[in-house]
């Protein structure tokens, strides 16, 4: 992004005209990008439209100490597009909406769409539209993605059935690790660490491995892990009308330096900590040979079964099924 | 709505199970609604996809005070349809974002949702997703609205040519005036009053007439006025790298009950005031004929002429022709 001039921005024109150069050229069935009332796109013939929107809130989402302005945009647009992986979609066009607190300087504008737009790129997707406007409070960003699947193939929450086994693309909860690294002001010391910061900071959605499972019809249910996996799993085993166990030894939790207290910490964080934005699907027994060990260098782990409904949700540790409880993230649940 | 009992909301999946009820029902190409990771929409063939989203921040947008919760849901579906309504699109499915101010209450939240579903519902439109969040600071809605269009036939704001006359589709300042009355705390208490503060808690977007506008290829050129006319008629002329020459005379502003300083600060309203949600549309003379005086109950005004671009957007007051600057709305100029 170049940064021409400090009087960019001074009107809403001037600012519509600087982020239609950020999003500009042409894209398979782009008709009309930034600029005018609307953008005018045109489907594939025989394709279905995935459509998904997403909010990031300043204290909710992030922080503007923690977080520097092109993860937040990151993050932003990595929350849509891992709803439409989820999906088994081809993310195409995204609309980015920023309500921008007054206390926000024109560098962090710029840094928050250069992070928006390099992450979209980086999935080919372009930025078609979004609004902008001034809030004495919070910033709140809203990103839509559109995405393509042939007919009929999208990937559904409601598929799994009993015997399913239930897979997860990708470690679990260096997310949140990470987010608590930085609150604790760790500075990244070890390659681990290092790793866990960036998983929370810039989150790389699996859209690649969504269109695989689906095109191939692999998985016979999908959603993302942006809550935690007790959470979404729940969410998963509802619309399926199932109940699932997983076993608390397969879950790819963070390896654990020390003993097993700080082992337990970092299984709760796989379990609930959120914001991993991995895939986690079920696939029939007779469909397991499809499924790779690896996708591109992401490691599939088996973690568990589908279940009849009766039975619930429940982890399998230490040699006992318990209950596991929806303790992630629930944006409704106070306090 | 349903007002079932008030432990609704205790959890983001109740919630989502109440929003998804209240938008149940099947639509033309609907093929998932709320509930999964994101919606599945199936376009018409042949026809293109216009899309866009907007925000309403309270504080900018509305205010608690001012705003009844029936009136901020109305009017940020309203704003999404009126851009729809500029392209010629058919609007059809809406998503809803959300970041609630903790200090709104559970009421709140439903007598928004009827107001913005009351909306879309008289435009056939479904609401097919969204996001919620609670923010410590301003509420603030975001509303994507998709719609269809046959291909090639969406008015753009590039197409106006010297020579097209400027239309608008019913009064303006109305909006304007509405907002002045609220903030007065003026009683409605003639006809008048009480439709300039109706025209400004409840805009109708012109969805029927851009449609018509554009199946019949009679405007070259459209654009919504939201951010008032002076505003969005430079708009339209830079898209279309023209000018416009347009009567004070002509403009419906508000009826004026006193004298010349009354009409003057009425005109001003008409001419900056913003929010009104009209069409304001070009039509080469040859297809005037074409348009009605009226359309359902909407007049339609002839108040100006494209011109070429050098002599930019003037206003002939009191027979002298003037210089018309942009003083409508722009969210980046501040103070």
């Amino acid at each position: 992004l170049a940064y021409n001039s400090m009087d960019l921005f001074s009107t809403e024109i001037q600012f519509t005209d600087w982020l239609a150069k950020q999003s500009a050229g042409k894209a398979r069935g782009l008709r009309l990008g930034i600029g005018d009332d609307a953008a005018l796109v045109e489907p594939r013939r025989g394709f279905q439209w995935v459509v998904t929107t997403d909010l990031s809130v300043e204290g909710v989402h992030f922080s503007a100490r923690l977080h520097p302005p092109e993860a937040v945009g990151h993050r932003a647009v990595a929350r849509s597009l891992s709803d439409v992986a989820a999906m088994g979609g081809e993310p195409r066009f995204a609309l980015v909406s920023l309500a921008l607190s007054r206390r926000v300087k024109r560098p962090w504008i710029k840094a928050f769409f250069a992070g928006a737009i390099g992450l979209a790129r980086g999935h080919r997707v372009k930025l078609v539209g979004g609004d902008t406007a001034l809030n004495a409070g919070q910033t709140v960003a809203d990103v839509t993605v559109l995405g393509e699947v042939p007919r009929g193939e999208a990937l559904l929450r409601s598929g799994a059935r009993p015997g399913d086994q239930i897979c997860v693309a990708g470690e679990l909860g260096d997310s949140a690790l990470g987010l608590r690294l930085l609150k604790a002001s760790v500075s990244p010391r070890s390659p681990s660490t290092r790793e866990a910061v960036r998983a929370h900071l810039y989150p790389e959605p699996q859209c690649g491995l969504g269109v695989f499972l689906a095109r191939r019809r692999i998985a016979s249910a999908a959603i993302d892990l942006s809550d935690g996996l007790s959470t979404d799993l729940r969410r998963l085993t509802q619309a399926s009308k199932a109940g699932a166990r997983i076993w608390a030894d397969r879950i790819p939790a963070p390896a654990a330096p020390a003993g097993d207290e700080e082992r337990d910490a970092l299984l709760a964080l796989a379990l609930h900590g959120g914001e991993d934005y991995k895939l986690l699907f079920t696939v029939p027994l007779s469909r397991m040979e499809l499924v790779p060990k690896r996708f591109n260098r992401t490691v599939i782990y088996r973690i568990g079964e589908i279940e009849h409904r009766r039975l619930g949700v429940q982890i399998v540790q230490n040699g006992k099924a318990v209950p596991l409880k929806a303790q992630g993230y629930d944006h409704f649940r106070i306090g």
